[in-house]
């Protein structure tokens, strides 16, 4: 990996050691139920995340869409955050695949308030569509990981009205690591979960959606309907694999590796980071005030060998991984001091 | 009408007036483009409210529901407020037929910031859907009249992003009256706009779609797809005709009847009448301080001739219409004080 | 009616009774459940078909839609003739309203072959998507009434794999009245109908979904998101309540008309009549061996107070009805061989 | 691949150089248009079939069912065989995702009649959804191979009434292989073609769907929506490119195989070969006649080392791809003489 890749996790390589694994893989057609990596791959998720069944799914959208759609029926509510990615970057997959109306409520940094929630739930009437579902997204794509007593909260709510709640978990093990608590601490609070291999996990394809058996058989022919039914997809199984037994243990160097990227960018003139989004591996910060021209600046560090994504409104993000050291932080942050000095 | 009928203005009886010229309409078959009294209806509803061409729906929410099919591709974006009729009261229509995702945005009774729409405008990107319309509501359901400098802030944001603004003008007429205007210059800051015929102004059945002669011609087909081609449909337009030439020019009567009901009852111990809500026919009070059980008062309202829908968290809402006269008035109050000092 | 109108019985007047119960009507808010003339057509009609319930719909496309979407759930499929109303003349709504599968079997002359439909029906199978329902027609739209025996059958496959069955009976009266059966001999074999007040019947809006107590419990919600929940339609239901009491009564007339029409015009050189095909009140001939010019032939019927609809590969149809009276069938008859024979 | 599996070609396991390749791909994240592998295998796949644009989708289902998102609105008609995979085999998805009502033809063995083709284009008329696509399957799932001669009507009619003709050409290069043609030859006669790089190509998961880089554009963000905007996508075009590049030379060899396969299994008394079927990799069978107990059939072959499915209506398909040899081949027919001589 030669470029220095800030954009996202999404643009981890694979280890050489998943490299290696693919290479070996025993595979299977995964329609007829004949790959056994697939077949682990998905057992083992199950048990990590304490469901009683898992599915492997292309991505992240794909396993949020088909929890919506093997949740609800056509035409049911789904309460969620303004904010959250199902909302902000999935297409608008929710009104064509499930069909379902979105209620968002505005969140407070990825924070649902649970009185909120619960006021939006429909009673029986005319005029009304049944809420069908809540989605809770953690750790959150703005970064922040949500509290454990939030989520409680929220699904107290869910079980009482005997509505599910559903856990967009792209990057779950990120919020376990932050909150220092086993996975199945988080994912006891929703009926189903989905969360990524890939990310900062570094499988090059594939997510995980898990819950129960009922869920999981019935999600397994949704999948089919969306064009996600794999023939021999033991390779990213192989891959999967070593994201959740191996990749999973490593990710509080990441988180700390963007408190130290943070520090570092927070000493160069005019730059202020938010610290206290600083959760997970995620640092954004603000680079109006530097008087720097920041339109040219992508193109800059690109051709210094960074990729970093423009910034929106002022504020740039900048997000660690397996391929970020901290020797890649310094010349990061070197090179952007140079820049911003001239 | 024998009860005094409260619970909205939906339950008016259409006048004698209209029964006559029901009696005697002459009609045809309105799929065919035959019936003459439904095409006098659509050009006269389309000229009072200054657009090309006009169509009469079943409904308001066949209406509504029938803008976001025509205006809308599926999978688009709609940005309205949280609050609003389509959001709240058409039982999740807008992602079972138009299939289009809904952007809610909370509203400051009824109004919307036009910088927060601006902001939820999408640009162009591979994660979002497009933005395919912007919808306000006037007069609210809340019983609001929003102002037209908003409405032409919101218009303008519409114009300037090529993106239609549809006008949920249920009660429209009763905005125009409350802001003293024509109903022109309301319906001049949206592309389309749907008002009722009936409700306020009495017909018992129908509302009207109404803009451009492109938009009407294609939402044409698509309100026979959605089984809303009538037959001999004249006459429920006799007495639409009747609403649009003669109604909407008393419903300063029901507004100032809101306002000699809200001042009767806020003169009753306990009753506390938000007068600032008071823009037409509703007025909202809260009972809560009086001490009374107001389980059963729908119930014993009803034994007395009276019907009222039940409080919604302590908040009661009268609706004032073509029917209910000042000696109602007084009698409702009266019956209503004495209940609640025994 | 100055026009002698064969396009459709669609476009039937109502009758001076139906204006006169019309003008009487007493009626309320049907939202609210209020309308009692509303409320006795709904018994009224599920008492005469024979169902548990019933509901007043918009038009007969509105209660078929309805029916789809209330019986299936989104991605089921629907096994139906290709020739059928639902299929042919309802503008694709099937897949954009319920989002069902249209699975066409090919009708012989519009009647579906029982053992066809039972190979139809899915097994559980990770490919398949769900059958959800069986749709017959009857009498069909292209004039033909479908054999009770055959009705009888696929009721049968439908209760054996538990498969609802749904009636388009838009015409099922004269249906009835060519079998010379009690209208609840065709509609037990299924387990919800739709039929039209309007058509033959004169109604001048209107039709009725009929069948168990919970399906139309769920119906009358699927009715309001989609748009069809009236106020008043008390003067819709009195002219209906006429067209089920007294009109249903008269078809007879309508059918023998539609024979002496036919034999009318079967005397005139070139024309041949599919005399076969008149079941009810539709007559189809062919023209095209008169060597006449029939391009212009609606124009010119027209100019002569005679309203038709163009041919459809040199095939015609007239369609008698209420209005249409013998004096009047000699007099289009005699009009139309004048012409033919310059 | 210890067990000799017959049930389909989708269970082909990926070539040893396959797996190399893939071990030495090089990556990126194809959201961020950032892999090379895919890029080149996308800008590869374009040129080999004729086409301005491609782009990698996760399955076959997935290719047709983003082309009728991206070809069709909602509520499109569509026209295509009713033994097609997109009727048949995939899930519904036609009416759930792209919202499409299917018009299904009569297939005669896969080919569709082009003048029956003609005939189902709607005209403009309000009872009408508009005809959006056709839809040509080739090779056909049933085994058998459609004439060029009837693809060009096909196509021709398409071009003449403006409606596009897309192609499920998932065994494509079967069915340019059995007509002797270069694989253009087949795709010039259709606006979009989807085709698999699994199957018979051996590759272990995705197909490609190709177009005008309009339609390709579309279909890109149509793809995310569906979920299958995959990040280091290119292990799988890593394969896919050998699949292109090498796998589509071969083909012969397994058509040849099947013929082989066909003329033993003819020999034991009783089978029944259609011979007329072979057209590819298939083998069609009727072992009805052999008295043998077909039941158990499956569960014997397994413990000999032998997967099949099993039959359907007594007509047993054999598939033969890269892992079946001419040896396999022996085997199996041997272990069923011996087993249907008992």
């Amino acid at each position: 990996m030669k470029f220095i890749d800030l954009r996202s996790d999404t643009v981890t390589m694979p280890t050489d050691k998943m490299r290696e694994e693919m290479f070996k893989a025993v595979v299977g057609d995964d329609v007829y139920g004949d790959d056994p990596t697939i077949v682990e791959l998905e057992e083992y998720a199950a048990k990590l995340v304490g469901k009683e069944a898992a599915l492997f799914v292309p991505s992240g959208t794909f396993g949020n869409q088909l929890a919506l759609l093997t949740h609800c029926k056509r035409g049911d509510e789904v309460i969620l955050g303004d904010d959250c990615h199902i909302v902000a970057h999935e297409v608008g997959g929710a009104s064509v695949i499930a069909g379902v109306q979105l209620r968002t409520l505005q969140s407070n940094k990825g924070i649902l308030n649970p009185e909120e929630i619960k006021s939006k739930i429909r009673e029986e009437d005319i005029h009304y569509p049944e809420t069908g579902l809540i989605c809770i997204e953690n750790a959150h794509s703005n970064g922040r990981v949500i509290p454990l007593e939030n989520m409680k909260k929220i699904y107290k709510i869910g079980q009482k009205y005997n509505i599910p709640v559903h856990l967009d978990g792209a990057r779950i093990f990120n919020a376990a690591t932050h909150l220092g608590v086993d996975v199945k601490e988080v994912t006891k609070n929703c009926d189903s979960v989905m969360f990524c291999l890939s990310k900062g996990l570094c499988a090059p394809v594939g997510s995980i959606l898990a819950g129960t058996k009922e869920f999981i058989d019935k999600a397994r022919k949704g999948r089919k309907l969306m064009g996600g039914g794999l023939r021999q997809a033991g390779f990213l199984g192989a891959a999967g694999l070593i994201s959740l037994k191996e990749m999973t243990k490593r990710l509080e160097e990441d988180h700390e590796n963007a408190l130290l990227l943070g520090e570092k960018l927070s000493k160069i003139p005019g730059i202020e980071v938010n610290f206290e989004d600083i959760h997970i591996n995620m640092v954004f910060f603000n680079i109006k005030n530097t008087g720097y021209n920041i339109e040219n600046l992508v193109d800059i560090l690109y051709s210094k060998g960074i990729k970093i994504n423009p910034p929106e409104n002022g504020v740039m993000r900048f997000v660690t991984h397996y391929w970020i050291t901290k020797e890649k932080i310094s010349y990061v942050v070197n090179t952007l001091e140079e820049l911003l000095s001239k």
